[in-house]
This record gives structure tokens, sequence and C-alpha cells, in this order.
């Protein structure tokens, strides 16, 4: 990297690969034995066997001179023997994020903060929402913004294909429903399966229905919380990715624990979207791999 | 403490007093002018109205040379006044607690350790216990101790026929259960009302039902946590008094999950106690207010 | 409340009161009956004794049709008997903030989203930096922007008589340091003694001098946090307002680790100015009572 | 698992190898080829490659039917090829552990109860102490007790001796200094490096010498902590293995910070021995990597 010469060495790309498989002897040796060969070194990695899948998920970090085909290739064998489910990315390499959004914007502000500071490795060509308040924020940011209000079923139906068009057609990666406050019908959920990220308020011990923070008050919660965590068609209860929670008290109203529980909104959903925009999120069933 | 002569004034004491009343004007003047007459300058001072209940909290702590009959005594035209529901008492007299519990330890250890090192003030006339596991920890600690098997609807009966007896006849002013498994009958919880806490695991989101640890290993839940809470017949929904939480991955087995559960439920546990005992617990309907 | 007809009722308004004195007897009996020849109703109260300076704390909400002046009027017998160092506001009143800057953006980002969304009662006039890095951030928030940059200890002296100025002008109450890199000369901080909060990384244990984040990566700390504090000549060391830590670990390069600790620094920046802009901080000798 | 009859499956023992070495490629590749070798499936891994020190840091877990001197048989050609600084145990042996003490005991009390509880893979031969106020407890425990007291610098030369004894004579692990009040020689230091864990209080920010609790009153601090780190000759400045934190407030008395402060350092320290205890901490120059 640092030396002389006519032709100047080219510096290491680095390369994430991720996958998981049916457990059985032989899975690291064999890929390591192909990164090997494709000249990498490994920078960071991790694996863990799910005891309740008997699943074996690994991420793992080089550094190399060779191509991202280069290593496909020689990864190949490895890939076909023990039929991984994989993939491999360049480290660092924004992931193309749509982002639905209603009417509030505090976690819309903070994730597209985040990105523009270089802490959150997402490039977000558009910005969807049934109502228009985001659109300032978005303009600020210099991002993309549709607004499609949603008075009727026709409207939403509508608001859902143009998700899909824009998925489509953006190629996006992570549709990210930043207080988007429409239920997903379970076509779209299907559709989006694995690679949509919700947010949900969540309290000590849980409340479900309308205005959470309405019972959290009426019992008294002394830790209120929030939950990111992947869609899925059973409402609120997908694999969680991350979750974030604070000490509050009796002197707090409703309405002061609304914003300290969007505060902890913005963080776990910003948490969520980094680790998966690094590749660190992977699903065993019901639950997340964190290789945090 | 301050002035003259051959026999030394005493040392004046500490009481604390609080109350709950109707709000209205004239409240706090009235009650600091009695604790006024009675000698007593404010060391430490809450009050807190609940805007759902319209009542107003107050604790208040004072110095004085006056005994505690002289301070009853200066008060009792504000008592009836505002018809204040009152209790006054000498600070860090130890509460005398009554302890039930099952299998399970490490409740008792760490409630039996804060108090020999001077952080809990209880004293403890006896442990309950439907299982002979807990015997050697109360020896240790020199606290008494009573087995008594449950096995059929008579023998429950028997047990809590006993907890009636231990808290007349000992004057016992708190019922812990620390992890006594048993659901108490509802006559009980009447008659234990408002001096009966219960150490609950909770978890983000909650979950109900048995083995909830597994539950929260299945939903890979990342944060862990107990809830302290009033006895009600409304099981594991009383108002809460505590809620501690802690950080977990997907490396924790279910056994992890439930060692790393049971510190958050000795620590909760713990803390509502001492909160307790040092009158810094109110009621205010299905909430508590905590003047900590 | 909001009616027509002959006379409707004024609304109340409510008032916060704060004082400290010596501590005697009569104190709270005193300010109360004040309070109550005002109409005034109790809202929220809580009172502290210092053992170090034996000296006493008291904020109070009180609910009144009274004016400020003529709750100003009703106590003024009480102030002058207790010597009372005291103030009086409106609750709610935004506070005139002046936000000095340098480089980065993070708290400025975080302490004009929150005024802009009612979570922090601030209005800021003006904000004044040595960088231009933060106007475009300043014009999304129609806050007035001004860049003097510093290049020479004329510059700097020229740059804090302006800051006397704008104090003086603009009636400004509280001066926040948003990560303004330059260190204030003597006499300004003996202008702003009281009413200037600064923000510092801060860390398990303490590392003082250039570039914390490298000292804590190298040290391999597991905590990482934020300190708010008032302003006083000795450098980073005055009284605490507000700390908060977060969890890391070794995987994490000391730009992560400052990408981290700029989080925490604009949430314990936040909370110090909210609960000092709600009359929240008090100043005991080289400690701050907090009545949150 | 432990029988003889016609052919039964042996259970699968579990192993978990940890190494250090400098980074290159094909390390991963070459250990996990002779874990292969010896019918080794790997359940967990962690790699870490420190950028500071270019060395490579791994900790793997394995199950096999083979021996332990299998396993390593298979190794040696990577542990020369690569000059792996290694060492490999069986999952959940109890480690060797010599604990020192003085005065207090709450960390005593805590690692004790942990490892009764099995929640802690500790075996604990001898409590050696320079006061006698942890032998009740020891006994509670059947725990060795040996009383030493340590009045002149004779004593504490000859308290040395009998540490250096008792680790050689009893296989000694690891030494946990639990409030063990007396500095260290250099001597013992250097001859206990890497297999010695101190527990230290730690504040934000930082305070040094005597009585830290008074200081951090005076101070006024918001959080308060402790740090578990490995004993160097720089006192208190060792690798740190753990720090955990607690909010406070004004409220509190030196004391209560003391109490409050105690339990944060029982529990650093639990944490920091069960993680030595599970292989999961390798030293990395003045940082470790905790592969938890």
């Amino acid at each position: 990297m640092q030396n002389s010469a006519p032709s100047p060495a080219p510096a290491p790309h680095k390369f994430v690969l991720t996958f998981v498989c049916e457990d059985q002897p032989g899975i690291v040796h064999a890929v390591t034995g192909a990164l090997l060969e494709a000249g990498g070194n490994i920078v960071e990695s991790r694996q863990f066997e799910s005891f309740d899948s008997h699943r074996f998920y690994m991420r793992v970090v080089i550094a190399t001179e060779a191509s991202q085909d280069e290593v496909t290739a020689a990864l190949a064998p490895a890939i076909q023997r023990f039929s991984l489910d994989w993939a491999i990315d360049v480290v660092g390499r924004p992931v193309r994020t749509l982002i639905l959004a209603s009417k509030t914007t505090h976690c819309i502000n903070d994730l597209l903060y985040q990105r523009d500071n270089s802490h959150l490795p997402i490039e977000v060509p558009l910005i969807l929402a049934n109502h228009d308040t985001v659109g300032k924020l978005a303009a600020f940011y210099d991002v993309p913004f549709e607004h499609r209000p949603i008075a009727s079923p026709e409207d939403k139906a509508a608001f859902e294909q143009r998700v899909r068009e824009v998925v489509e057609e953006q190629d996006i990666e992570l549709v990210v429903l930043a207080r988007y406050m429409q239920v997903l019908s379970p076509e779209l959920v299907e559709f989006l399966n694995g690679r949509c990220i919700n947010i949900h308020h969540s309290f000590l011990p849980g409340f479900k229905g309308a205005n959470p923070y309405r019972q959290a008050y009426a019992r008294g919660v002394k830790q209120i919380g929030a939950t990111a965590h992947f869609v899925t068609t059973d409402l609120d209860e997908g694999p969680i990715i991350e979750q974030q929670v604070i000490r509050v008290d009796h002197t707090r109203s409703p309405q002061e624990l609304m914003s300290i529980g969007q505060d902890t909104e913005a963080r776990a959903l910003r948490q969520a979207v980094a680790w998966y925009a690094q590749s660190r999120v992977l699903l065993d069933g019901t639950r997340t791999i964190i290789f945090r």
C-alpha cells in the first residue's frame, strides 16, 4: 500500500460475507480456505450455532486485493457443498433505503442527521409519506419527498403499489417504517419479507392497543422503551433487532412520556438500521442474530 | 443541642410525615405551621398533585426536640381540617417485615445482606416458606425460619392462615413475596392491601404465562427486566414501585437469561422495599408516587 | 375557560418560584402562607436542606389567578425576613438562549429539533460561531447566525465582546456552549457566572487533555459518557448538571467512539438545558441541586 | 456418559480454545482445519484483528468426541506455524481462584453466592484477608479462610509470600482482589501478571486519591460506577475488563453513594471474573478484548 515503483499496488478492498446453513463440521474451514485462496485476510469474524434451529451463522470481514467476483468465484464450491444462504458486500457501501412516514419527524430527523455525518451508511432515494409534514425536513437534507394522502382503501392500495414500484425501480434494499402509522397489507409484508424494519413503542410490562403512553402513565411504569423489529404479518411481533429503555417517574405527564419515548424510538431505530446496513443482522426463525 | 446547663439537651429526633388528601389551597401552609409549632425544622420535603385524582401527596422530614406525640398533637387540627390520610414515623426505624418464599434464594440473599450492612432498614421476625431450601440462608442471617409444605388446598389455606397470625402477632408492617410462587387468595390479598410487595419478571415487550424466559429467548429480546409492585387481586398488575432492566443478546441461553433476570429481580425488589421502608411510596389509585 | 359572557373567570396562571436561603425554622410556612394569600394552589413542590452549606433550597409551582406582581408583593415579607435569594417565572416561558458553536453540529441539531417540537422551552435569538459550518442548520431552523472567525487573540477578544453585547442587548438568560472549542476568558466566565452551560466528554475513569476518545480507546474503556456543567474558571470542573453514559466495547474504533460520544453529549446537554429552562437547577457551592 | 456397557456413544466434550498471534492470512483456515481433523464441530467462535498491535485474537468453542490431548495434538502444526500464544480448556471447568480481602464483604458475598448458584464457574480454595470480618461469610460458604493482619512492612511481605505459596501449591489460576486495600508490591504484581483482577470505584469524571465518594459528593456527580481491571504496576490503571454505572442525585449522602457504589463494584467484579473464567478475556497491550 505504501510503496514506490511504476505501478502502485491497489489498496485492498474490504468485503463482508454473511451466510446461514445447516450446522455441520467443516464449514468454517472450507469458507476460510476459499477466502484465503482469494487472498483474503480476516479482519473480523463471528460465528454462532443456534441450538434451536441447528443452523450455523457466520459474518466475516476480509481485506483483499481481489475483486468481489473473484472472491465469489472462490467461494462457489463451499456455497454448493454446504448449501449456504449467503450474501457478500463491500464494507461501508451505503444501503439503498426507502423511508415511509406519516406525521411525526423524530425518527427521520435522526436517520438523516446520522447519514449526513457519516455515522449511518444509507442512501435514501425517496421518503414516501401519507402526510406532508416531513417535506420540509426532506428538503433540508436533499432527499426526494413524495406525499400521497391515504383517505380510503383505494388510496392505501395505491400507496402500497407505489412502494412496490419504488422498491423495484430504485433497487431498494431496505424499507424503514419511520413511524408510518398504517398497517401494511399482508401482501406487502410478504413482498418486503426480511427487508422491512419498523419501530414500536414498548414498555415494561407491555401495553398493546391505542395510546400506550396513556396506559403506561395510568400504570405508573418506571421504564419506557422502544423496539425496532422486522415487519411480519404478526403485527408488532416480528423478530426484534434492538430495544432501548429509559427511566421515568410519576411526575411525567402522558405528553412527556411520549416525548421521552420518541427519543428512545429514534435511537433504537437508528441502531437497528445501522446494524442492518453493516450486514450485522441475520434471521434465526423468530429471533435475530446480531453480530455487533 | 446548642444550649446551656448540667443536663445535656436531647439530640433532636427526626420524623417523617406522609399524607394524602383532596387537593385544595392552604394544605402545605397549615401542615408546615403545625410542624413549626412543634419546633420542627424541615430537612427534606416533597409534594405532588395528581392531575388524575386531584389528590395531593406530601412527604416531609423534620428535625425537632419534640416527641412523636407532641408532633402528632400539633398536627391534629390540620389533619381534621383537610381530612388527611396520614402517617408519621421515626426516620430510620426498621420496618417489621415478613418474607414469604418458595425455593429460590436470590432475593432473600440480597435483602438480608443489605439489612446486615445497614443499607436496608428492615427487621425480619420470620421467613415463611413452602420449601426448605431457604433455611440455611435464614440460619446464617439469624432469621427465624418456618417451613410449611403446600401439597393441597388445605395446606395452602393453613399457610395463609399462618401468614395472618404472624402479621397480627408480630406487628408486621410489610409482607415481601421473595419469589413465593403461590398465588395469594383474594382474601389474603385484601387483608394485606397496600402492605404486600411482589417481584415479577418483565420484558420488552411483556410476556405472560409460564416460562417467560423461554418466551423471551424465542422472541430474541434485547432487554430483560423485573418489576416490583404492590399485590392486588389483578394478578401481577398491581401498582408498580420499581423496574430494572439489563441488556442481553442472542448468545444467552434461556438458562442464562433466567440467571440475569434473577439479578434484576433482586435489585428491583430491594429498591422497592427500601423505598417502602423509608416512607417514600404513596398510592395514587393504580399508580405509585415515589418520593425518592 | 375560553368563553364570552359578562365576566369570564380568568384562566389561572402557573408560576414557578425558586429560592435559596440559610436554613432555619418557619421558611416553608411563611412562603406557603404568602402564596396562599395570593390565591395560589401548590401544584408541585420540592425542598432540600444541604448538610454541607446549611442552606435551604425550594422550588414550588403554583396555579393562581393573581398576576406575577401580586404574587411577588405577597412574598415580599418572607423574602425580607429570611433573606431569600429568589426568582419567579411563568411556567413554560421560553428562556432566551444564546448558543456559541465551532464546527460540529450534533448538539445544535438536537437542541433546535427539540425546541421546534415543544420539548425544550427555549428561544434562540442568535447562534454565534467561530466557524461557518453551523450556518445551514441555523437557516433551516430560522435562527439568526453570525460567523466570526478566531485567528488571533484580538479576534477572540472581539468574539467575546460580541457575546457580552448580545447578552445585554438581547436579554439573554442562558449561554450554551454547544461544542464551542475556545476556552472562555476569566472575565467572560465571571460575567456569565451561573448562566453558562458547557458540555464535556467524560469517561470512566476520566481522561483529560487532547483527544480523549483516543485515550479511551487505548485504555479499552467499556463505558463512555458526557457531562453537562456550569462554566467556571476551573476548566471543565464546574458544578455538574447532567451526565449520560453508554456501553461500548473493543470493536469500536476511536472514530466510532467519538460518534457514540457525540450522541451522549447531545442528550446530556439537551437535558441540562431543559432543566435549567424549567427552573429546576439550583447551585449549592460546587454542587447542583436538581429538582426534577 | 460415565458407564461401561456394550457400546454407548460417548457424549461429546466441549472445549474452548483461545489464542493470539501476529496477524497474517491463513490462521483461521489452519486452526479450523486442525479442529476439524480432531472431529470438532464449531459451536461458537469469534475473531478480532487489532489495528493497533496488528495482532489477531480468536476464541472458539468446539464439541468433539476427541480428548483434550487429541485436540491439542491436532493443533500442534498450526501452533508452531503461526506462533500461537494459546490455551485450551474444558468448557465450564471451574477456575481455581484465590480471593484476597480486607474488611468489606460485599464483593465476596456476591462472588460466593453466584458460585453456589452455578452462575460463576470458579472454585475458591482460600480467602486470605488482613482483617477477620470476612471469616463468618467464608464459613457459611464452606471456603477456607486465613486471617493475617498487616501492621508492618514485614507483615505485608509475609502476607505476599503467603499469596505466592498458595498460588503455587494450590494451582491458582486467578487472584481476585475483592476490596483488598493494600497496594501490591511490584514483585507480586509481576508474579501475578495477567491473572490478577482488581475492582476500583470510578466516577464521571474520574476522582483519584482518598475518599472518592466524598469527592463525588462534593462535585455533585450524577453517575457513579466501578471498574474491574487487571492489576499492573500502574496503580488502578491496568487494562479495563468491565465497568458498571448507576445514576445518583443530590439527595444522596456520601454514605449512600458508597453503598450504591459497592453494588456496582460487586456487579462489575462478578462480571469480570465470569468472563475471565469463561476464557472470554484476552489482552491487547493496554486494552482487553472481551469475546462475550
